[in-house]
């Protein structure tokens, strides 16, 4: 049967105190109704249909070319309101799953539960128990389970209120009914607002079933509405995260310390240490070491490799048995091939460094190919830039090069050549040539030291 | 109505197993003692009565030149006894109020209350509600809920045992009270001890009102007496200043992880990213993003700037939209203009860096005034030290530093100025002008690269 | 008495999903299994056999050199199985204990406890009391506290189930009852195997009195089969070593976020901030300082010392009141004298630093032995190594080496020299001499700037 998901993202969130739409704010690095977004993309969806209002020109262009519907709720009138703007786009055939955009972790799978449910005629509710009810919608059921009414706190009698089931709003039903109830709310409320929740009075009315189903954990249907809760949420994703790795074989010294911004692909064995943070899309082999306070972005890390303490990749592409830190730094477009090592305080960019090869430290390696086991002295600086142009060097299979040279792009330093310490290279340099650019070495006896200036 | 804040601060503090007096130990980076000083300086008192006495040569040096009376207790003989110390020193047409050095997180609000007590002529005691009160003394309270007595644990009924009211110590009342009845004090007991708590019955004798209140949570009465007790308290505490922050606008990615020793003024849409540290006064502008790892200190930093993992501010000023780290390290004098970037394992110190310059890699650049949009190369080193005296770099805009640089100080480099990479200068360099100071190249043939030597 | 040692480590330990056999996956740095092996070793143990089986080459070769005997059991068939592998080895008048290589953190105190029992001719057993005992083998005693059974979760009775006290498997009895009653054990149960639990009814039917202890935390007894386990020990585990360090009177910013993989001793008022790692054996002096996100590894850093944060220390032996970081790193060999300092983004391996001397900023020391009151200027590298051969670098007390110079080793700087900033020196200076080594500084006013490149 078609699904037709509508995500209502037109609140305003006054309580996050915020520039940016709440919707918007991120969870593990990406806006919560992007987590809301993708979790219904999974249910292969007819249409998807983002209700946005406030600020919603944001939400519009943060999330242009995906393939989803935008759609304008110029005045804040409720939920009921919100979900009429949708449904002129909606085939009468399908069946509506109504979410929140600032719900951001329901599973898929809870999803798929609910639009079973409609797509069998049925209306299907997501309800949650709490410790602490006060204040929601009771859900009251009758003898065989089904969902008769909705009782709001206030006008829940003693008994209603020891009910600890309580209504989410997350629901699907068929679209039909939605069409024909939806123009009938009443906005005859203190609020003035049209709500959702009142089709579940006109589905029981109407002699069709509700049936509500309940998440595996409570957190599937936790609202963010200020900071403090999107903190939470946060650590519990995380924590998430941190038992789905452990279970599959990954060593983490602290799960409370873990922060996955993205996915982590992690193969078994490998080791995490405190305080490191994933983000975008991390590949690690086998056996992978990574250090305490790594930060691991866009990148592929081979099997053995093993990444030192305080290191910073992003966007490199790393083979077995590598070397990398403390210290380091990848940036963008490195590729290090097996056996190779990038030391303390060493930035790479655009460099490729072939295998075995040292990159060992306090060195910059810019728009550079670097051949195999070649030996970077310390402090080498690849001078790729001269203000307008950036230029490659190249540098041949077994080349040593001495510390502190200054290798001035585009150059080409050949196999086996070796660059003498403190050069600084302007020209080409032959395969096994010995290159040395210095100024010659002058000792005066008959010098005084600088002596301490009046202050 | 006049107030004399005591503040008992002798104690030796065995169980902290050190060097320091108790109340030097610090919490959230100041020392407990001067978290009390401050919080009673909130109530504008009369006079602030310092009593020390252990190491107190040592809180002496450290409170030097506070608005503060010291007070000395030569002898440890009771609260009663170091109350009385400070007597001399106060009006008896005075409010006294007696805090303790090693309680340090009492709010100001929660002081103002018992010192109103004090001030309508009654006794203002400050008692705690505890889960498990068994070892301090009982608040027994009468009908209409004034304090009767305190009733030593050891001396209660079973009756009075259940009861989880227990005494804090922290009180205030009128002095003329407090100046007769301290030297009707008898320190006939187990300790050979002279007890303030005494008072309470005094007053309940004389038909003074014993009225209590409470603190709004329980750690605002919590004393330390070991580091354990000290490392809950500064939990507690970071974790009240994250709330705050959250809900001032604030985003943490994690609350747990986040230490703030001083004032931390952040404005809405700040995002703070794991296991950041601030200290001192420091002050972040709308949409600033701080990154893991950072460790940020008497700074001020502009609307809109980004702050990358790994990295160090200390006293200095930054401007909006600017771009640090990731491992930068900014010493104090460093200004940063707008739109600047410093990159990575690059130190600044005394250094202004003008509109749009760049310092992006392994660079140290002190005692320094570079223009704008100045590109300083990878590996250049300001040269701003000679063994006695420092001595400044001028840089003028959009002058391109050539990588591994050194700028031998003190020396003027003209706006738009090229210095080659891998020079040495020691002389002015004109508007416009190359500067290069190189050896030349030169590249040998017949050359044997080194041997293993034997081992 | 003798006692001898048992140790069960043959298991797979499917559920960690690892190439390493369980035993072998490290708690606080240190296989699980040494764990076990070094708490036995504290009984002094006359013998200690270590039962391997699955991937058992590994453990061999990993505990090859310690004092104990492999035995191997080549099929898993249960524990009785396991046990009776060992007996060949254990003389019948010895005590027998019997432990867990995946059980890491029982005291040695606790298992001195069950030796004595044993060799009072007792069987002494472990228990625990559980909140949820469910699953496990419940302990049935008789009136006057002795065990006189253990019923399983699944034949035990409804009253059997309250009891909360269950069985660990831990135990220790005479040899000679081990002897007798291991080949009488019978696999005839539903996985086939020999349980060595067994042995309980046969001590309680042979007359030999059953006496349980039980530890004084949970987790001594806790065994890991996954790695959510392994976390959660190791989370304790790092706990309590944090409160014993407060306890001693070291002040820890947040004890859950210090990291312990080996032995720390720590003097009294060493204050240690968030987030840091200790590795191999670490002692700090009294006052020492240690700054967030520190890792060291096997060092010894004298009193009043202070280690910036960001800094890595393994191998290095530190004198009184040295300066070290933000960013420093020393590496094995590094030996820093009385008052010395090494700052940000300095690499230091087999370095003599004299008292006084400083390295401040982005240099690499290696193999080097400086003097006393040198002053390095930022960006000096000690050209150590040729491609083949290390070579050393010697500094005289007092030297001055300027800015951004390369020392090519071998190479001695006479005490008192001063070498001109971006100096490559490759012969030596001597005594108060100067040394400069640089390119002649040309100006260029003709000169046109690159320009941009058609992209």
């Amino acid at each position: 049967m078609k699904t037709d998901v509508v995500i209502l993202a037109a609140g305003q969130g006054s309580r996050m105190k915020s520039a940016l739409p709440k919707v918007m704010h991120k969870l593990a690095g990406k806006p919560m109704v992007q987590h809301v977004v993708d979790s219904a993309r999974r249910l292969a969806p007819e249409g998807l249909h983002l209700v946005i209002g406030h600020e919603g020109e944001q939400v519009e262009q943060a999330l242009a070319g995906q393939a989803l519907s935008f759609v304008w709720q110029r005045e804040q009138l409720g939920t009921g309101h919100a979900v009429a703007q949708a449904m002129p786009n909606i085939d009468r055939d399908s069946v509506v799953l109504v979410l929140y955009g600032d719900v951001p972790l329901t599973r898929p799978d809870t999803l798929r539960q609910l639009v079973k449910l409609a797509s069998e005629g049925d209306l299907g509710l997501l309800t949650v128990k709490l410790d602490d009810p006060a204040g929601y919608g009771r859900i009251i059921r009758n003898a065989v389970g089904d969902v008769v009414a909705i009782v709001e706190h206030k006008d829940a009698t003693e008994q209603e209120k020891l009910v600890r089931e309580v209504n989410t709003g997350i629901l699907a039903l068929p679209s039909a009914a939605l069409h024909e109830w939806l123009p009938r709310l009443s906005a005859d409320n203190a609020q003035g607002e049209y709500y959702l929740t009142d089709v579940i009075a006109m589905a029981a009315e109407a002699g069709m079933r509700v049936r509500a189903i309940q998440p595996e954990a409570e957190q599937e249907v936790q609202g963010v509405n200020n900071r403090q809760q999107l903190a939470q949420l946060e650590r519990w994703y995380q924590r998430q995260q941190a038992e789905q790795l452990m279970a599959e074989g990954v060593t983490l010294a602290d799960p409370a310390r873990l922060d996955i911004r993205g996915e982590l692909q992690a193969a078994p064995d490998v080791l995490i240490d405190i305080n490191t943070i994933f983000e975008g899309e991390v590949v690690l082999g086998e056996g992978v070491e990574i250090g305490a306070n790594c930060i691991i972005r866009n990148a592929r890390i081979g099997a053995g490799t093993r990444v030192e303490a305080n290191s910073i990749i992003d966007g490199a592409v790393v083979a077995e048995n590598a070397q990398i830190g403390p210290f380091a730094r990848l940036r963008p477009g490195t590729e290090m091939a097996a056996g190779s090592k990038v030391g303390n305080f060493v930035e790479t960019k655009k460099a490729l460094i072939g295998e075995g090869s040292k990159v060992n430290h306090l060195t910059y390696i810019g728009d550079a190919e670097i051949g195999r086991e070649v030996n970077v002295g310390a402090g080498t600086i690849t001078c790729n830039y001269d203000g307008v142009n950036k230029s490659l060097t190249r540098i041949g299979d077994g080349a040593f090069i001495g510390s502190n040279s200054s290798l001035v792009a585009p150059i080409e330093i050949g196999a086996g050549a070796t660059v003498g310490a403190g050069s600084t290279l302007t020209k080409a340099v032959a395969d096994n040539q010995l290159a040395v650019a210095r100024g010659k070495q002058v000792n005066l006896d008959s010098w005084a030291r600088p002596q301490k200036k009046g202050s």
